[in-house]
């Protein structure tokens, strides 16, 4: 087990140095003891142990790189299809035009993303069915779909973002990893909202330099095109503008929400956090004691005073501990209130 | 305990009718049996008891009721301090105008939600900058505080859905509120999805026979206004048109992205249910025994078990387990590995 040790004084250091973690915080005013008895030590151990099983049917991983995978190939598959279809009733749409397959892809992103300037729009029964139908499946498109993709690569890249960040602090990987892990949401934060600055920056250059508005107006039609508002009295009329439209308008709307959603899941943490705090510092009562003591022993255990705490914070409910309770009585064949070894073999040979 | 005896026969009824949840499915599989043990009515008799400290300083109900009254007076300063900044700048807005007062209000919904028809646009440098702030707040409005309102009040109307769907079927309230309990999500879904639908058809026969358009592009003006897409070249040109369209957008707009919401929380929820059922179905092994035992007693627990599942279906980590374990220890003055009354009483003597 001297991995496991290695490992268990990596964590304990990591506690000391992550001042930025409420919960941290916590166990750091926790006395330091020397080592005490037997079973308590068996508790620490265990506590770092992995399951091994897990990654056989669960790997978030995996699954999530094969998520991004095909995310990318249904983008492609949307673009194209709607290019297609604007570009064959490219007659049937008005605006200002410049060139015919430019146009038609610029006009997709434009309305999948509900940018909706206007400067282009559908002029038969037929254009304005078929917009209606793009602008739907691009919603659920972006919402639910390219959004996932998007919180994908912001994940991978969030480890880089801290490590810069902590870069003079001299941390290892486990603690920035511990660091990222309390704290997802906020550099989640930091970073979509970095990333949404230089795409605003660029914009306001790029309209000014290339599409020559001025430089508020310059910064009216970003602020109106990210946030997906779309007037259309400032947008994109020239070829290389439309080309740089394409990609810009797709990534910086993107961003924005992303932003947005990461600044909700930011305000969750952190009452999540406020609220783990209170239920882990509040006194405890007789009261707690009973209504924590599930086998009715008149001792709370460990794992009892566990469950007990998990539900008071809210992260477990009283259905979920049922469900499972209701496993564990079954599988006790013997009626023992334990699961071991004979359990497994009696229900082994029951069923065939 | 006669009051806890009924609710929870009330409970195993519950679980016998509700034939759409997989998990209630597994509990059903369950054979019944007599009464056994001391231990185990015990441990079934503690699961209903709720705790009363809970209610001391967590009351999610009194809380959203709190945070609703909130959100209606922010949108209405909201609302009322952007009227009153575009009714004062209104000779630097251009478009179709109608009434002076109507068309700032009207102005601030197509902005703040978005929809941006471009039917009225800003034409000096204060009215452009004025209409970004007000945009990027009116996001953050909609985003972060008005879907929250949506929540609560779908949330509150979802029981009246369940209970006109199961009409027939001659539901107790318990066992409806356990229905509802199990698939939030989906009835959350159904009935935004249902509003929507209302609104939807209300909005086009309104176009059609106020603002006189046929009826492909009234339809083609209200999915354009729904998504936020607001092409602009058909919006609302009359007064009434722009009294009704200041509800029914921001109604409208809400409403589609709260069935978005609701579809992505009901494929989550449906996601863990799957992974429910595949853990706590799946044959247990002797790793699983011993990955289970927390304390190295070589026996499982109901609890540890408990723990142990619920720590395979991703509702609680390793981290949430060592934090609680961390405060057990330092609540376990005389390191017996249980909590007492003893320990409480020590600790208050030695913390005066």
């Amino acid at each position: 087990m001297g991995g496991d040790e290695s490992r268990e004084s990596l964590l304990s250091e990591a506690r000391d140095h992550s001042h930025l973690n409420e919960i941290s915080d916590l166990q750091r005013r926790r006395p330091r003891r020397g080592k005490s008895s037997d079973k308590e030590n068996n508790l620490k151990e265990k506590n770092v142990v992995q399951n091994p099983l897990h990654s056989q049917y669960i790997d978030p991983k995996q699954e999530a790189e094969f998520h991004f995978k095909t995310v990318l190939l249904w983008l492609a598959a949307y673009l194209g299809g709607g290019t297609l279809c604007f570009l064959l009733t490219s007659h049937q749409i008005k605006g200002i035009k410049t060139n015919g397959f430019l146009d038609a892809i610029y006009f997709c992103v434009v309305t999948m993303t509900t940018v909706g300037y206007g400067d282009l729009v559908p002029d038969s029964q037929l254009a304005k069915l078929l917009a209606c139908i793009y602008v739907f499946t691009g919603m659920a498109l972006v919402g639910l779909i390219l959004s996932k993709a998007a919180d994908y690569i912001v994940e991978k890249q969030e480890i880089f973002l801290v490590r810069t960040l902590f870069k003079g602090e001299n941390f290892g990987p486990e603690e920035l990893s511990k660091e990222v892990e309390t704290n997802k949401a906020k550099y989640k934060f930091i970073l979509a909202a970095s990333v949404f600055l230089v795409l605003m920056i660029s914009g306001t250059i790029f309209l000014h330099y290339i599409e020559n508005l001025d430089f508020v107006d310059a910064l009216y039609c970003v602020c109106s095109t990210v946030t997906t508002l779309g007037y259309g009295d400032k947008s994109f009329s020239t070829t290389i503008g439309r080309a740089f439209a394409v990609f810009w308008i797709l990534s910086s709307t993107i961003c924005l929400a992303q932003s947005f959603a990461y600044l909700a899941e930011f305000y969750t943490e952190e009452r999540q956090k406020a609220m783990a705090k209170i239920v882990l510092t509040r006194k405890l009562s007789l009261l707690d004691l009973e209504a924590a003591d599930l086998d009715g022993d008149h001792v709370v255990s460990a794992t009892e005073f566990v469950l007990y705490k998990l539900k008071e914070m809210g992260k477990i409910n009283q259905e979920d501990i049922l469900v499972v309770m209701d496993i564990f009585r079954k599988l006790d064949v013997d009626k023992s209130g334990t699961l071991t070894e004979a359990d497994l073999k009696y229900s082994e040979s029951s069923k065939p």
